[in-house]
């Protein structure tokens, strides 16, 4: 599935309008206009210089982003971002899951979860010569991938040289241009305070992309550096880090319809792609995907009883089906809905009318898109099989088997010329992931989810089929239950790779160790390495021609849109952004209205005592005795809790620190309502809104519920 | 269970603030100031002429309101309270319910459903003198029951004297006061027009008591009466009715904040009951009927399939017990969430602080509310019993038998001094009721339901069981499954009630014949009858007994709040009111509001395709291409559909006209939204909102997509 991920970036169905776009710090400059218009007090070039203010207070937890509120190197991140760390640190006398946590010292902080990292991006440069340099017309698509993969490990391996640094090659537009990013690594990162889950997981699940909402998402890290200042791994004498710039913290916080903005990291949008792919994900794929998910949560929920050992384990892996499970649902509503596929078309017809109106676009854009498409069409043939082989790697047994003989055939070659993943700098990461395969394994539901997943491989035509995978489950005939059950049964019953010690031993094991093993899943893996490696070159050749394709088919749209001086922002990949709008309501259904916040009363009419809807006996009686200290907001006579935006941003964005005109600390994002999950396809101005925690509601936790005054007093608050 | 609906009137938890209230029409000119500040353009005091405008223009259908809106006898009513006579005039081949109906001309009308009257309160006379004339302090429970009884039928069979009325006597403040009311009956009711269940049932049960709502829950009758102008049965010679009075109607509607009035039959309340009751009912009554109602739906739900013959015939039990069902879970929900004991806990301390300040009220109402609750806690003593009876009812069998037995026994009497519902007024219904059996009678399904109460019934203590149930079912030694199933397979297999002229049959029996039969379930009933007659004096005794408490409460509460110079209404009785207010949303949640109008934009966002969100396309296409006609309300962009008022309203309003401010037709009055359902007990200002039909949507739909333009232009239309 990497081509899906790594590859099919791009293709514009709305305009940028009002709150719609990420954009790139350099492009600031050319929607000045539309950032003070809309209410920024700062100079919007300011927001350009990376090292500078406030654009040098923001950071990356990977994933996740955050941002500098001391001078000693407080990060303040959402509660769903340091969760592992609260997770990682808890214990069964002290749960700090339940309890939260508080360091009234330094020296009461506690480690972060291993490789927790805070990245810094300090350059960002444009590298598109310099990958595209040794590309020539007549390449095959494998050529291509091949060359821009090289390039683009070449610079990274370069720019990592400085082990302080992580680098990273990233295209934009579909690969129509690439920057190399250069963050500074801190490595010694350390929890300071999170909230009780009652608090920074209220509503849970229930209320996942839901309004009203009543989450206190937010919690804090710290920073740490050798004595010289520098990245160092974690020791006592480390000292805070202390970056150039940090937040100062408004607590008069926001009102409605006032300017806000977030600056981080979205992850992953869709705003360009072709009409083909649009319709075929929303009609095919989401679809497809909701019942594979759905189908695994009903199998591991029938496999284990609530509260059992098996179904504490998969707890994580549930969430993560469930999450977007309910995502794909509310995409696939809200486009049979809405009209994202006809606005899709249009553009696309316009478009055409604009290029044939010239003979030079013509000569230049004319077989874009339909030769975009036509490769498009070819990845859908095979889309059934790669579907149901990528939901098969939610079987561990499969997946680890498969990771490490891979990575025994990768270590034979020099670290550059490795498969992503596999290279030094990743070994960390492999290793650790392979540690914790024991806490989200248990052998029954695994052997399940793999009968479960064969079961559906097998009902694909024989065509799609791979052969070595049919002899080894002795499929070639179809599917004999009982016989796949007991060949499962015997698998599960030799294999050894469950065991740890026997796991990690397999990543220092050379290809001949693995082709000698009896190991069942380990022969798995050698058996069908071959006719796997062939069907991964064939998606390297097919995403080599799109990558011929999708940057000139990026290319024609951008000089259309500037042909009616609109601005074009490129899709989300996890680089630093700005998006900048309003705080304000919506309207989810006829005959109803979000307002922008909501309140501390909302959490008792909510709370039912029982997780996640269990605010703590201390909270309530504070709420029902109007405690609100400094924090009520006027207008609403009470603590403001949550409020909506009409930012536009996706996953990867948690964390990112709400901002006003003045770039000063109001609040954290950390969800998107319901109806605008489909947003990372399309915009829509009546629907989009960002949810954010108000900086209100955290000081008001943190002063009378959890008597964090030393990090209230740590920060800079202005009014 | 009669005692809990006819004798528990009463009891005053809240003062009437703005909005709350169901006033009598004599009580107007007390609160003429609060009308007119209200907005009200008539003399309050025109209100109160039950003969003038508008008044002698509403009407009751039994049950629901309506309203005269031609002076052709044309009524309007909700889509629900003629949905009997559409489903009475729907054969497979036309199916009036899902197609709707109109008839064009006079001619093409069609019979109501068989019993369907239209009453016109002509009527309401104080009659508490005449009813306690003959009532002593020393009478015992039962003298006191059967006098009152015995005063009420001579004053009603008096009354009813001239064929034309129907006549009853209604105790107000729990039997404080008593009122005579002389309805003219019109017992030609004809159906002119409904629409399809697709607009008129919109949104069914998944809607119901829901916002936002888009019901388009109309429907016309119309009144024929004879040549000579008086009340006929039906004949084709029979002519329309000319109504002294009749509604304009008014297209263009009524805008957020807009003066509203309600006037109509509401059914019952309880604001008065005591905090002992309250506890009571929230705590123990409504929790323990929720689940018997689950019970049983689930019972129906396993024993028949969906579209089953079985099913069919269940609907509509099914739908009324899934009712109240979701009605007392949203009344117990709310109970928990809110301060209604602890308000009324207050009330009742200040009321006894206030007797208590004055040695005349001390000895006058002293011990008015301890000798009320302590009759009441008898009466709680044997709930437990009473309620699994209660529900027992809903065998077929057992109860059908019981009736036909009792008919038999009461026709031994004189007229008069028959049971109520034993009367010969009463015959024509009885023999209706015992027509309709077989339409909702399913063998296998009854015998179930007996089987499930009788389990629950040998569940209470020996003491609270009645000997000679526990002896003809063979209960005396508890419960033995297999012989009980197999005693009810006996039972079901010989009785010969099921058949309907055998049912009938009995209908003309003498007592002796019951006593004779070998039918199991008319054996049933004879031998549990003498028992069952001691627990009804038993309730008798009781229920006269409180009779001589609760009006002396009720005084002691009205003198309490004249004194605070309050105006006090009566709880609702199914006699004629007045409640006003405004159009106006609200807060179902917080971080949520209700706007005061949806749309029809909202029906194409709720529209599956599928009942109950189906509705037609040419319904769909009118909307997507904004044909609004002169419906359209420029505030909204749109046709309103249903919009929200702060009316405080129950069960029997549904059909009344929604009237401005001067008294001019703006839409009908049919659900209040979720969170006011507890209003029947405690009207909250906040969250109590009725829901409309608004005229604008009722005059889109017949015009543009049922063509009704024939019953436009009957009606008086103004703007």
């Amino acid at each position: 599935m990497k081509k899906t991920t790594i590859l099919l970036l791009a293709m514009a169905s709305t305009l940028a309008t009002a709150d719609e776009g990420m954009w790139q710090p350099h492009q600031l400059p050319s929607i000045a206009t539309e950032l003070t218009q809309a209410g920024l007090k700062l100079n919007p070039n300011d927001l350009t210089d990376l090292t500078g203010f406030p654009m040098g207070a923001i950071v990356s937890l990977g994933g996740c982003t955050a941002s500098f509120v001391s001078d000693k190197g407080l990060v303040a991140s959402n509660h769903h971002c340091v969760y592992g760390s609260v997770q990682y640190n808890s214990t069964a006398e002290n749960n700090l899951l339940a309890n939260g946590f508080l360091a009234k010292t330094f020296d009461e902080e506690l480690p972060a979860t291993p490789g927790s990292r805070i990245y810094v991006t300090e350059e960002i440069n444009d590298v598109t010569t310099l990958i595209k340099a040794s590309i020539t017309e007549n390449m095959s698509g494998s050529e291509r991938y091949k060359t821009i993969d090289k390039n683009s490990k070449t610079l990274v391996a370069e720019c990592e040289s400085d082990d302080k640094y992580r680098c990273s090659v990233v295209n934009f537009h579909g690969g129509l241009e690439y920057y190399l990013f250069k963050q500074l690594t801190i490595r010694d990162v350390r929890l300071v305070h999170a909230p009780a889950s009652s608090v920074g997981k209220y509503g849970g699940d229930v209320d996942n992309w839901m309004w009203p909402r009543h989450t206190g998402d937010y919690g804090f890290y710290r920073a740490y550096v050798g004595k010289d200042g520098q990245p160092a791994d974690f020791s006592k004498d480390n000292v805070p880090y202390e970056p150039k710039h940090h937040l100062k913290v408004n607590k008069s916080s926001v009102d409605e319809g006032d300017y806000i903005m977030v600056l981080g990291y979205p992850g992953r949008t869709n705003r360009y792609r072709t009409a083909l792919e649009v319709e075929n994900q929303f009609t095919w794929t989401y679809p497809n995907a909701k019942n594979y998910r759905e189908e695994l949560i009903d199998l591991i929920h029938n496999e284990s009883a609530p509260e059992s050992e098996a179904r504490i384990k998969y707890e994580s892996t549930l969430a993560g089906l469930a999450n977007y499970a309910k995502n794909y649902g509310s995409m696939i509503k809200s486009y049979n809905k809405g009209t994202t596929l006809a606005r899709k078309q249009q553009l696309e017809q316009d478009l055409s009318a604009w290029i044939n109106a010239d003979k030079m676009r013509k000569a230049k854009y004319g077989n874009a898109l339909t030769g975009l498409n036509k490769l498009l069409k070819q990845d859908q043939k095979t889309q059934a099989r790669d579907l149901i082989l990528g939901y098969m790697a939610y079987n561990k047994m499969l997946s680890t088997a498969y990771r490490l003989h891979r990575l025994a055939v990768e270590k034979n070659k020099p670290n550059v010329a490795r498969e992503s993943g596999y290279q030094e700098r990743d070994l960390a990461r492999f290793e650790q992931s392979m540690k914790t395969f024991n806490r989200r394994y248990d052998a029954n539901i695994d052997q399940k989810i793999l009968f479960a997943m064969l079961t559906h491989y097998v009902e694909l035509p024989k065509s799609a089929r791979i052969l070595a995978i049919d002899e080894f489950f002795e499929l070639e005939k179809g599917l004999n239950k009982k016989a796949l059950s007991a060949k499962l049964e015997k698998m599960y019953q030799t294999s050894t790779i469950a065991d740890q010690e026997t796991r990690l031993a397999w990543m220092n094991k050379s290809v001949a160790d693995f082709e000698k093993s009896a190991d069942p899943f380990i022969q798995l893996a050698v058996k069908t390495f071959s006719v796997r490696k062939a069907l991964e070159e064939k998606d390297e050749e097919l995403s080599g021609n799109i990558q011929a394709y999708r940057p000139k088919y990026m290319e024609a749209l951008i000089a259309y849109f500037n042909d009616k001086k609109l601005p074009v922002y490129a899709d989300a990949n996890s680089t630093l952004r700005i998006t900048y709008g309003n705080v304000k309501g919506y309207s989810p259904r006829d005959g109803l209205t979000a307002t922008p916040y909501t309140t501390l009363e909302g959490i008792v009419e909510k709370d039912t005592g029982v997780k996640p809807f269990n605010a703590s006996k201390k909270q309530l009686d504070l709420i029902k005795s109007k405690t609100y200290g400094e924090y009520a907001k006027k207008e609403l006579g009470s603590v403001p809790v949550n409020y909506l935006g009409t930012l536009d941003i996706t996953g990867g964005n948690s964390g990112s620190p709400t901002l006003n005109d003045k770039a000063e600390f109001v609040g954290l994002v950390f969800d998107g309502v319901y109806e605008s999950i489909i947003g990372d396809w399309d915009y829509d101005t009546q629907l989009n809104r960002s949810i954010h925690v108000d900086i209100k509601y955290m000081l008001w936790v943190m002063e009378h519920v959890d008597g964090a005054t030393n990090l209230i007093e740590e920060m800079d608050i202005v009014e």
